[in-house]
């Protein structure tokens, strides 16, 4: 059903749906994709509704989203669609089988979402879809709900049209933004249902407007919480203040001594195993149209200083491994002030890794150096949280190949191949685990404030990223 | 009116209050304090019962109590009772002159209480006192309504009894936790109706249980609030991390720089005006019995780590300034993990000074400081908070003398001179704007849990507090 507020946008959206004609291989399916470019629209805003984050305290929005999800599928004419229990949140299968001699593609996705907070940022509500100017406004709109949708759309006017000549696989997760916990087990346990040929995943970014782009490597990640845990109760910061070690300064220690005045990590053995970048990648990559002010004016911040001194940023985003802390709390922090030495203060940490870096050693070295920086009078915690490795894509293979010439088709500009600062590390679960190659077809945009408050999907990105999916069938069925 | 689980507590009060005679000097007077006992009881209960909290922001509990505490005061007979409006509560104000050629004493406490949090750490719920043990368990039991209790129940049982010889005045503050804004301006501005000869006050701990103490000297205190501000909102720790500046990682290494390996505060000219104590106060401290192991496992900690090293641990308390962070907060703190460089994290930061420091001098350097310290990529925002000198008291004035001689009679022990850790900044404005001597007459225990959670009030403090003050007013009154 559709809120108040969607037939206002209605209004401005149908100029921008109409504009241009596109040009594709296929002209039935293209005809189809613009015939039924309002419902799609229509129903990625029904998408965007769920609040579908994995570990919402409050409501199960996953539920909800991942039934929505299967009936859509079931509309669109895929078979088998089923519901699968994952850890916490479930997985939506499904496909058609056209011909068991033809490749099988499978499209993952994640239909989660981060949590909207800081909600006061926001400047359209989260969960209600809001479109302004040449973009669709809601928690989840690029991350990744309405790249989904354009696998659906694409997916089913293949179907629909009757041009489906390479079998379908769907995979759509709910877990992702929570770290995919027990999905490996999962990938294993159902790697039967989901062999294929070539997996297909958008969960990226490209690396700027007008420059459509192939991811060459993901960083990996691991995340940490520790706490440092001093008296056992708030203690007056006066009758206390130079006796009873404050957890809140040690921790501040503690995290001011995991990078050195270089900005390098200081952990023993963090860059042990990290993987150097060619010369011929790194003349590549400082080829590319990356404005460092015009990049630290979009964040307000007066220079791009983070990571490691001396490095070219991309490489320092895409090829070096970093250490942020992601939350911190400790003591008091409501209105004013209050004299007290806290018992308690912990932080959130996320490393992210690169290729050949394991995230388990990376994990042990990280504890090993809090044992050894936990200074007297303090008990340190240490949660090792999510964790997944690094992983490097192809970009010479026949179905890379394929779906360059789809993000031709697509966007009339050959993709470059880049590297990604992120991590999906699903994409390396896949590759492992089902053991097929991945291929990864962004529709993100730098500035679509992934994981920040007004993320945002342009609304060109749902038109073209479903003629780059249908375009992409088309290519793997002629490349056979 | 009293609320339920009052009458079994009652029960268990009867023996407390009951055993034992007390000696003093005016037999009627202690007759009317052991009468009245039971009902004084009742009397804190009720005004333990206010929530008021200075800067509470759900409720008004501060404006209640006032208007209590002036019925309590026309009750026991004061004359020109009034309320006088401070900056954000009111001050109670109230007078007994009996001889205009006698001594006039002035009687400070304050009615407000710290704020309540962290509540799920509370054996009981703070704002409905509960007697277990030998103690009454209340937020601001100790700190500093059961002391204010005592004052009214001594002034009463003089006024009462009709063994007043000194002219009494009262001055209840509502906003002392919070620093006492604009109380310089109040003090000023009603100097003429506070003059008096000496001023009274109890909000102190005494050293030990059995160890009665005068305070020589209080630290003074001066409040920050610094942060930091990287991008203009949370980015994607993955697609940013090594190329946008981390607010929770500049933070930790401005946080670490305060302090050098060995606890001493960096902060250029920190030191510069740091009285020296004298080698016999030095001596006389390390004769105290201040058990560091003991003190350790009170607060679950391995070691008494906080301050500089090398010094006694009553040295660093009482005599060295301190910086503590008292509360942090930053980026994603929920459930799980986040991937996000935050936009912003500060910390609530207070220094407690010594005598001859200068909390403005202190307050500038500290900003000189942040300035010096804010890296690359940062906006730095520092917020200056209440402050106050430190402050010295002479023990061997006539009042003092007075004073000593009460807390023996009360307590059956001469007290001992002890510095003070804690800032109690009104002393140090009472002293220098009514232009009184201060004597300050302890009746809270080091383990009251002062601004902790389940804060209490040892019975016979309450009982032999009132003892202490009645015959306080008898010395005075005899030492004219």
């Amino acid at each position: 059903m559709l809120g108040k507020g969607f037939f206002d946008s209605i209004v401005y959206n149908l100029e921008s749906l109409t504009f241009g004609i596109i040009a594709m291989t296929d002209k039935s399916v293209t005809a189809y994709i613009n015939d039924n470019a309002q419902r799609n629209l229509e129903e990625l805003f029904e998408l965007l509704r769920f609040e579908s984050i994995a570990n919402n305290p409050t409501a199960d929005g996953c539920g909800p989203c991942a039934d929505w999800l299967t009936d859509k599928l079931n509309a669109i004419g895929m078979d088998n669609v089923q519901i699968l229990p994952g850890d916490r949140q479930p997985y939506v299968f499904a496909e058609k089988i056209v011909d068991p001699a033809a490749p099988t593609v499978l499209f993952y996705a994640h239909y989660d979402v981060q949590p909207a907070d800081p909600l006061e940022q926001w400047h359209t509500p989260p969960f209600e879809p809001t479109i302004k100017g040449d973009y669709i406004f809601a928690r989840g709109a690029c991350d990744n709900k309405g790249p989904l949708m354009a696998q659906l759309a694409a997916i089913e006017a293949a179907v629909k049209t009757d041009r489906l000549k390479v079998n379908v696989k769907i995979l759509f997760e709910g877990e992702e933004e929570i770290g995919s916990p027990g999905i490996e087990e999962f990938l294993e346990k159902h790697s039967h249902l989901l062999a294929c040929d070539v997996i297909s995943t958008s969960d990226m970014l490209n690396f700027a407007s007008g420059v459509p782009s192939m991811v060459s490597s993901l960083r990996g990640l691991c995340a940490f919480e520790i706490s440092f845990t001093g008296p056992v109760a708030d203690v007056h910061s006066g009758m206390e203040g130079g006796v009873i070690s404050n957890p809140i300064n040690a921790l501040a220690k503690l995290i001011a001594a995991f990078h050195d005045d270089d900005g390098r990590v200081t952990i023993p053995g963090f860059y042990d195993d990290v993987r150097e970048v060619s010369p011929q990648q790194l003349e590549q990559w400082k080829k590319l149209p990356f404005d460092e002010k015009a990049h630290a004016k979009r964040h307000n911040v007066s220079t791009l200083a983070g990571g490691e001194a001396g490095l070219h940023p991309l490489v320092r985003n895409w090829a070096r491994p970093t250490l942020d802390c992601n939350g911190i709390i400790g003591g008091y922090t409501g209105k004013g002030a209050k004299t007290i030495i806290p018992s308690r203060a912990a932080v959130k940490i996320t490393c992210r890794l690169v290729p050949d870096q394991s995230p388990e050693k990376i994990c042990k070295a990280l504890e090993k150096f809090v044992i050894d920086h936990t200074p007297a009078g303090m008990t340190a915690d240490v949660t090792i949280g999510p964790a997944g490795k690094a992983v490097c894509f192809d970009t010479t293979t026949p179905y890379a190949q394929a779906a360059a010439k789809a993000i031709e088709v697509a966007f009339k500009k050959s993709p470059i191949p880049i590297g990604g600062g992120g991590s999906v590390p699903i994409t390396e679960w896949l590759q492992r685990i089902i053991g097929s190659e991945v291929v990864i077809m962004c529709l993100g945009l730098p500035d679509d404030n992934f994981h920040s408050p007004n993320e945002r999907f342009r609304m060109d990105m749902l038109e073209n990223g479903r003629i780059m999916i249908a375009e992409f069938l088309m290519q793997v069925a002629s490349s056979k």
